[in-house]
């Protein structure tokens, strides 16, 4: 069982706490009638995504023995106009950098990651279509499901 | 468009930041091989879901001039055992307290809430059963969606 504790510290701010006792602010906009100390719930919800498959895609490559120096991962969502205003669709890119690292491996291991092992995507993608993309050393590779 | 970006820190740790430039650490626990220094990407989820409700909550109660001294979210969920392991069941409490807060204006606001206007619970619901429950001044009052 997973549990977080979210406490209410005025107007719109909630922090989020959980079993280890990390923090998380939370907040709306100002635009919204928050005061933007925190991230937008729906913005964790994109690094729930990035960071679930980040570390299943690591944690695979490693037993590829694949290595990397750097892996930054850009989430983007777009959200539909009405309420609820949830994504529509998400995209994901995977940008690794570091010497000799082969785009199939990159690509199976991806695979695994969205498909097989992370819960976050595999529950988001009941409700928005995701795509993702893979660039190594700065070189776009399609990525192929 | 929403856009939040990830970055490795090394063994299983990445570091999400918004646009605002609020860093959100994620890490796996030390069983799975990571070193928890950051919060389980499922658990982000979970704040999420109750964040967005409750940010909505407290915005339609300040409209219906329901006033309120506290408000604690709790949620829990219980993920399948193969993979990907996916939430099956969440549970959310909205614990309130306060003078004179009237349980079928808490009851209607949060139908508006996690039906109409907040957008992760209406992505999470379509992977996952969610059940709410409020509690006011310490007593439960049964949700009725």
């Amino acid at each position: 069982m997973s549990k977080v504790n979210i406490a209410w510290e005025g107007n719109m701010k909630f922090v989020g706490t959980d079993d280890s006792g990390f923090k998380i602010p939370m907040d709306a906009s100002e635009v919204y009638g928050g005061k933007n100390e925190g991230v937008r719930p729906m913005e964790l919800m994109l690094m729930s995504l990035g960071g679930c498959t980040g570390i299943e895609l690591g944690h695979i490559l490693n037993k590829m023995r694949v290595v990397y120096d750097r892996l930054d991962i850009e989430v983007t969502g777009n959200r539909v106009e009405e309420h609820p205003k949830v994504f529509s669709n998400i995209h994901v890119v995977y940008r690794l950098s570091g010497e000799n690292i082969p785009a199939d491996k990159v690509n199976k291991a991806l695979q695994m990651a969205e498909q097989v092992y992370c819960s976050a995507s595999n529950m988001v993608k009941k409700s928005a279509e995701i795509t993702y993309a893979i660039e190594i050393n700065g070189t776009a590779h399609s990525y192929e499901a």
